[in-house]
């Protein structure tokens, strides 16, 4: 075959932003979703799955700082014409189901739901185009109460996953709050609809740039430090105050700034410095700067429902704390918003401490299943960000990546007696213990690295002298790697051969059980 | 607002071919899949995720019956122009990751891989665009043994899973000895390919269409019940034999054509009325029937091999059979093929007795790795479907998907204690009892009804009386359910009130404890 006419190899790749998963990675995010499953299931929620792909009319579009029509979704074209789009989120996939199911539902229906979402945006650090979610939603249930369980059950989840108290806080707000604010400056009506944005926006930005950012942002603009301009809400001097007095920290006692960036935290300081106000006085100094708005009350009034529930549950102001800086970005959440924060720093990119944040939110979005159906159907739901928490769970040293548990590996000496190999291999994963045939090619010197490799335990041996004998020898890696250490001398390595024994043919399996118990440990 | 200004209402609808999953199908799915998950863990394979976009080039096009570019698979372009695919298995992005990751692998690599696959379409009766598959996979190892032990997997995964031995046959064939028998009637070179192609694709529907039908689609052609023709392969009278002679099962003893479809069959006919040949003497009836073709030879020989494999670990000719309809429609199998064949019969929706048939597929493709490498990279790999085997599960009464485990249900009855009813449900939850707060907003008895849909064991219940005297009463529905059936009178009813007992507060876990215990068996 001549030059020219060899076929075009296609290059072996992989889109951006989109990403393979180790086994030992996905060991730990199963063992991981399962305790977040034990929670959900603990509060009553039912397991749901949806299908990738929905029509994009009846997904919609309320993805964040996404102002273009198909900006961040995937969408193309079924045979028919229509537009399908992989979901970008569990929710809008839950309203079109609730939608279709309405009448044979459970009222109020709570359904819990995990797995991949996709959002077609540029990809960056820790932002990927495929990830997973793992979604809990209360429908048909207007009560206050419904939202209070779900910040319940997030800090129940991050505890079930051995995230200390006081190293994590649910913080939550209320839309109809942040719509007082914004109706106290007058920012009401259609005409306010982009400048009510940048105002909350900027609010949202309270954790990453400070409150001088957030008031320059509310202003005129910022210039960062790459020396980009962001345009600022161009709110007047006097609404600027306004705003920054009900999102200044609802804390007391000393800030931080004197240690944060100039020495490593101690423990104490990681886990959070401050002292916040009790939930009711920070109710209270709100009625204080926005009272008198009707909806800014409404919203008051039903954070003060959702506290009192959650303290006659024990759940005080140390785990579920009432904060002005959360927003969310979701175009469609209507009362309650809330988000799970790590309050422990860990040391970021360019070597600098920070908060670990946000590992999951959600709130109150009383209008999505209306969208179908032409009426209210109060919803509200909780989101965990399953990646993110598992990059947590790693900081927190909860899980540990390295951890290789790899099979018993049957060498293969002679390889016209593979049928006797296998049969071991068998009898092996007959007793219920992992176990391969080496299938390769190669000699014994590789496959005894390939052992090591998969992180086996030990390997079985028999070449002919010990078949005759209806023997076969196993060689523990863990105990002879410990041994090689001690070891230096060639020769006695040799005589000594640590970790190595022979056993009859039939003891193979009560032999290997014996290794395998050794090092549980 | 005017009519006219009312905005549209988008329709909740799901694309055709696409479905949602109930609660208990899911739970059913997830412990089949935990079984899968074991015995594909003990055979050493280790789990990996990729992601479900793909490069369409990295993808390739090897769907059956797929002759147009594009035809059968989801594509969409990136923002720079490049065209994105979502994988429409598992096998061809696992080529992709050994192909990027060739270097730093485990050689041989066995990974198992579960998730979604979508193929672009028509939908029909257990045809969808959205599906399960759950794939272990060897790479890099060229020995039969790698294809032997996917055959004792197959076995050993439909045992797990509570299948009797007898109602089961993993069925083997090579492509090697079907492109011998295709060199015996000279059908070799690039000019035969599409007649191949329909000789292989008549062999493939020996299970459905019976000798007869074979013979018609291998000869001019046959027309079905419905009246459409199909066109045959054309061959001779004399080729035509060759390949019957070939393929004719290799049954010995009754046919079953006497009782299928006349009468229901009873249990042992149902799993299986033949006895077929022992492996090695079809092994030999083969070698008469293409022997001298090198190929074909070689296709022996090595399923001799794998037979003494398989029987050397336990595994004979009743599990694992070599078998000659095996054909399996993918382009890139190289040697080895078969699948995971249910024998026993389920009536169909036309109230016919069918075998269930394959639930799972696999075979060798040395070839496909090398696409992107430019050198032949072994592999052999098993797939489940997984929705399949669910349907073939339920067909055997090994899953049961009426069982509803609901949760506690806590009923609301004064509404401004709703901080007191979300602390009893809080309290059982942290003994590990599944408990949920109602929350709508209806009355007592709707709220029973809420707990009979969500399968409750047993609500708990507190007015103003019991409050005041600091107590709680539980109703055990289950018991309650059976005592109405006896108690025929309405008054009766009321003054015994079955199943519904009074303790104090305090005992409210244990007393619910106690309800769960008596219904457990």
């Amino acid at each position: 075959m001549s030059k020219k006419d060899e076929p075009v190899r296609p290059e072996a790749r992989l889109p951006k932003g989109l990403f393979d998963t180790s086994a030992s990675e996905l060991r730990a995010t199963a063992d991981m979703l399962a305790k977040i499953r034990v929670v959900f299931e603990s509060y009553g929620f039912e397991p749901l799955d949806t299908p990738a792909i929905e029509y994009a009319d009846a997904l919609g579009k309320f993805l964040p700082d996404q102002d273009r029509p198909n900006e961040g979704v995937f969408s193309f074209k079924d045979d028919d014409d229509q537009w399908l789009s992989l979901r970008y989120d569990l929710t809008a996939p839950l309203a079109r189901y609730v939608a279709v199911n309405y009448h044979s539902l459970p009222k109020p229906f709570r359904r819990y739901q995990s797995g991949a979402v996709w959002r077609n945006e540029k990809p960056g650090p820790g932002r990927f185009r495929q990830f997973t979610q793992f979604d809990a939603d209360t429908v048909g249930a207007a009560s206050i109460a419904a939202d209070a369980e779900l910040c319940m059950l997030a800090a129940d989840t991050l505890e079930k996953l051995g995230i200390p108290r006081r190293s994590y806080v649910i913080k939550v707000n209320s839309r109809k709050v942040l719509d007082g604010l914004l109706e106290a400056i007058a920012l009401e009506g259609e005409d306010s609809t982009s400048k009510r944005l940048s105002v909350l926006r900027a609010i949202d930005k309270l954790d990453r740039l400070g409150e001088e950012g957030v008031r320059a942002l509310l202003g005129k603009g910022r210039k960062d430090d790459s020396g980009d301009f962001t345009k600022g809400a161009g709110l007047e001097p006097e609404a600027i105050e306004r705003v920054m007095t009900f999102v200044g920290r609802n804390v007391i006692g000393v800030g931080r700034d004197e240690v944060a960036g100039k020495r490593p935290l101690n423990d104490m300081e990681r886990v959070g410095p401050f002292e916040f106000m009790d939930n009711y006085r920070t109710l209270e100094h709100w009625t204080n700067r926005i009272g008198g708005s009707p909806l800014g009350d409404e919203g008051i009034a039903e954070l003060r429902q959702l506290v009192a529930c959650c303290e006659a549950a024990g759940y005080g102001s140390k785990r579920i704390r009432i904060d002005s800086s959360v927003v969310r970005g979701l175009e469609y959440y209507t009362g309650t918003v809330f988000e799970a924060d790590l309050t422990f720093e860990v040391i970021d990119d360019k070597g600098r401490f920070v908060r670990f944040g946000s590992v999951g939110a959600g709130g109150r979005y009383d209008g999505l299943i209306g969208r179908f159906l032409g009426d209210v159907v109060p919803a509200t739901g909780f989101s965990v960000g399953v990646s993110r928490l598992l990059s947590a769970l790693i900081a927190l040293r909860r899980v540990d990546l390295s951890t290789v548990r790899g099979p018993v590996v049957v060498l293969v000496l002679d390889r016209d007696r593979i049928a006797d190999y296998q049969r071991h291999a068998q009898d092996l994963r007959k007793a219920g213990i992992r176990a391969e045939l080496y299938l390769g090619e190669a000699g014994m010197k590789a496959q005894m690295k390939y052992a090591d490799k998969r992180g086996s335990p030990c390997v079985v041996i028999q070449g002919g002298d010990e078949r005759v004998k209806g023997e076969v020898t196993i060689k523990d890696l863990i105990e002879g790697a410990e041994a090689s250490k001690a070891i230096a001398d060639n020769v006695a390595w040799r005589e000594e051969r640590p970790g190595q024994f022979t056993v009859p043919e039939t003891d193979l399996v009560n032999a290997v059980r014996g290794v395998l118990a050794r090092h549980k440990a």
